[in-house]
């Protein structure tokens, strides 16, 4: 039977949305490991499904390919709880989706993947690169402690893929060597994610 | 009368995207210079509208706020011909938003505004960032001329938002010492979003 198919690096928060999004939608879906640290977005077969070479890229049932981890978000979640309903909130929701892949991805996934997740990388940062990654990406954590500081959720009143988008990366920034007690209204926010019906983490395959 | 107000850098194509979709939806707007390099964007007072210090961010008619150009798009241009109907090509449109603000606006908008844009930066740049955000750049240019060979716009069959959220640094890359000469599929798509009706150019206020 024709279904869904995820190709996804598994250490990668940016796959890890999908994943959970269709976990939490009764999506079910075929995985196939896709490792970028060993050039497998690179080959010629990966470049013809999509020309930008990352993961996460969905494979719809009906053959056509769909790449770009919040572009999957959206399409997916429309029509669902998971999008919200009313216009202004899903504008907020937008509004998260895109400050996540400008100012919180590059700064907290890029300091997680040089100290903790490539073996090739690790402890090769530069002081100065460090610095500016921890800079950055807390001023992305400041932006979105004062939303959490005083709304439960990021887009509108109830659990979102905003909150999807945004926790990817949050829940894991230790490992890029955040500090993640600064930000008392995110440390409440990341366990109503966790409390959600159909809630896996980032080990989980289907 | 209650209207829209856009706060707005006139060199920034982010900025520039909402002025152009508005002009083409006929939506009336104000405008309200907010230079970042003057520090506009930092104040007490903006900051309050956008905890994340950055233009363009659109206020509503009824005051409340709505910050990231390609979220601005979205909601603007939902349920109008500038999104695409079709559920997987506005899948494709959301999947060209997000490569533009990941791959594509860090690395061309960025040189050109140390190439041309502000005065304090010109000139300032180290070759290994010129050559750094040269070789991205070029990586997302022809990620595009990919599509743009075989297709006449970016999403479906029809001008839509994607196609304004990727020519708004496009067609200034040159600024940013850009040459697009190696990529016909982009010349020749940039004549058609410049021949759409209600185009007006990045220099237009309302």
């Amino acid at each position: 039977m024709a279904e869904y198919t995820l190709y996804s690096m598994q250490s990668s928060g940016n796959c890890y949305k999908p994943r959970l999004l269709m976990h939490q939608l009764g999506i079910g879906f075929r995985l196939v490991d896709t490792d970028a640290g060993k050039g497998e977005t690179r080959t010629a077969d990966f470049l013809a499904r999509n020309p930008n070479g990352r993961v996460p890229l969905l494979t719809l049932p009906d053959g056509r390919q769909l790449p770009e981890s919040n572009a999957i978000l959206l399409y997916l979640a429309e029509g669902t709880r998971f999008l919200p309903a009313d216009r202004y909130d899903r504008g907020v929701c937008y509004q998260w989706l895109f400050f996540e892949q400008y100012e919180h991805e590059p700064t907290i996934a890029v300091a997680r993947s040089w100290l903790s997740v490539y073996p090739d990388r690790i402890g090769k940062a530069t002081p100065e690169q460090l610095a500016d990654w921890h800079r950055r990406g807390n001023r992305a954590l400041a932006v979105m402690e004062t939303r959490l500081s005083a709304a439960d959720w990021l887009a509108g009143p109830a659990y979102s893929i905003a909150d999807i988008a945004l926790y990817a990366y949050t829940h894991v920034a230790h490992e890029g060597g955040f500090e993640l007690n600064a930000y008392p209204g995110i440390g409440a926010w990341l366990k109503r994610v966790e409390a959600e019906p159909g809630y896996v983490p980032l080990a989980w395959r289907p």
